[in-house]
């Protein structure tokens, strides 16, 4: 079979019908990549199996005792490092949280068909390994070289486009102190799990997800800026499906709740009994400090400023918490976050042909039943 | 509000129309309960976060220092036990592989409407922990005892049910020599995570998922047996909604293989180049061991003897192997599992109204380029 646009195989991006139903490809990848249950925002770190995941293609065989990670092109000295030699520095941890760029996409009207994530996809880690910088020092940076490319182990074809997973920062950005991008060997303590980038990831703080290149084996430095699929095609920020868009970048400012009460097990509507309920959640921006949350609880036409916790780390999300006096009846609570550029989130939905970097307020139903029902 | 039924929470149970795309309720599903997936059938035991799982409300807050377990009912002696008290017993280790018994759901016509998985339901851990009939011998199980009830901290709503979630085993089955019931505290070597029941959890190998019951409170002991509604309501077989139907019980056989060469991001249509191809995966059953397993590269017309590796796990999956000499073109590659009573996997599919207990056999649709494509 001469299949050389793989026409047997892959499809151009589309949006779906208004009235058209989750398909089974769509359902496909939300079987294989899974958002945090939002009752895991209790935790400051995320165990793995909670935090979000997303692999384009296939998690690949790895094993790290053979592993090798090169850096190569516009460097005087190029590297070739096992994950040992990258113990051998020293290690640095940062709490970092992490969000799909296309959280939201599946509460969206029109509804692009791709990963259909509702507001969940998200977690936070402490990230251990070198940091980035610190290699390309010793690599020595030639000054014609404008960007750094990753090269993933994560192989597939995407919209016709056979490859492997890759994905460019400026050399500024893949240099910069603040934030520190990271070539991570430990998630929480441990080695790295296999789908979240065994045994070698990149960790770009601040940034949605598809920074964070996973199966790290090769760092190229560039004199061109690089113009592959995942940076020049897919990730952009377009109205039209010809323009060639924005690109996605830092994370906007979101906050989620954990939903209050117990769940239906289907609707997943929220029951609480009347009374003094504790609200609580996280916020965070990959753009500046979260600066304020507000809670509603009448579905966003007023707010009140949450309690929030001391932030400790810079690019992780913070702890908000409020009190609510539920009353019998029907009630939307919801939550917004505020960063200190002054970015926020809307109530109206925004959109893309992606439906990437969507921080729409969350809403959640609750039911408050009768005293003593 | 008065809402005793929870009708403005919760709804009867339905089928999808045949058209019906798959709903944002079970999308919301979906994205909480994540399967495996399938390139994971590699690891002989499935790390956390690619484990299958299902929770039926919320991962509840617990902590472990704080926890314990009661035993009561018709007993002679009630037992109050901390997990350092479940640690103190001699501990037990059992390789099991767990599937959802709504595995395959999503793939019926007419759907059943609630979690929708599609093949990947299932995951293999070592669990460690105390054999219930240790527990149940130092209670001292009345001579009435019938049953034995298993409560979690999981609470919500099922169609009009508040609930925790319970599940009850004969007295037979609790106090078997083989398959061993434990009560477990530590998953692959470490405390259970969240979403798997930490701190304790119920594993009776062999058995559908539903019947493991995480964060394990309370076990009582009953003189008639169970009819809530996760024994006596949901998990049976029927074809009509009013008919008692029969439990769901024992894990029938069932083969998948990791797909081969590689994916299509949004079909997940599975590409190969021409030449030999490594078929590997996994077989289990809970009703025997598995006897064989077989490929089909025709979509079930013929089929071919794959090579097995040695059982050294009774409850657990085997790894098979079969290797397939592509030639371009579309291809359909199938496998199915037969145990040692004879059952195998039906190329038609089995239907009830619950979607329970399915293992149609898997179909995986290939394309292999030409030469040199």
């Amino acid at each position: 079979m001469d299949d050389p646009n793989f026409a047997h195989v892959s499809a151009a991006s589309r949006l779906a019908d208004p009235a058209e139903g989750i398909g089974m490809d769509e359902l496909g990848l939300a079987a294989r990549n899974h958002a945090l249950p939002l009752e895991a925002l209790r935790y400051d770190v995320t165990p793995p199996g909670l935090h979000y995941v997303l692999v384009h293609f296939d998690i690949p065989p790895a094993d790290a005792a053979t592993w090798r990670l090169t850096v190569g092109g516009k460097v005087r000295t190029p590297l070739e490092l096992s994950v040992d030699d990258l113990r051998r520095y020293p290690a640095v941890t940062h709490r970092v949280t992490m969000e799909c760029a296309g959280n939201g996409r599946a509460g969206l009207t029109p509804r692009p068909v791709s990963q259909p994530w509702l507001n969940e996809a998200v977690g936070t880690a402490d990230w251990t390994g070198v940091p980035l910088r610190t290699l390309l020092r010793e690599a020595g940076v030639e000054p014609e070289a404008v960007e750094a490319v990753f090269t993933g182990a994560d192989h597939g074809v995407e919209r016709g486009v056979e490859q492997d997973y890759q994905r460019s920062l400026t050399v500024a950005d893949a240099t910069a102190e603040d934030p520190e991008v990271l070539v991570a060997y430990a998630m929480n303590g441990a080695p790295l799990p296999p789908q979240h980038g065994h045994p070698v990831r990149l960790v770009v703080p601040g940034w949605y997800g598809m920074a964070h290149v996973k199966w790290l084996r090769d760092i190229t430095l560039t004199d061109t800026p690089f113009t592959g699929f995942q940076q020049a095609v897919a990730y952009r920020i377009r109205q039209e499906p010809d323009e060639p868009g924005e690109p996605v970048t830092r994370i906007a400012p979101r906050a989620l709740m954990v939903p209050p009460g117990f769940p239906d097990f289907m609707t997943r509507t929220r029951v609480v009994r009347p009374g003094p309920q504790r609200l609580e959640g996280r916020a965070w921006s990959g753009r500046a400090p979260v600066a304020g949350v507000e809670t509603s609880t009448d579905g966003g036409r007023t707010w009140h400023a949450a309690e929030m916790d001391d932030a400790g780390h810079p690019w992780a999300w913070r702890h908000w918490h409020a009190t609510w006096d539920a009353t019998p009846g029907h009630h939307v609570l919801s939550v917004r976050a505020t960063d200190a550029e002054g970015h926020t989130q809307p109530l109206e939905q925004p959109w893309n042909r992606g439906g990437f970097a969507n921080n729409l307020v969350q809403h959640v139903p609750v039911v408050c039943l009768a005293a003593g029902a």
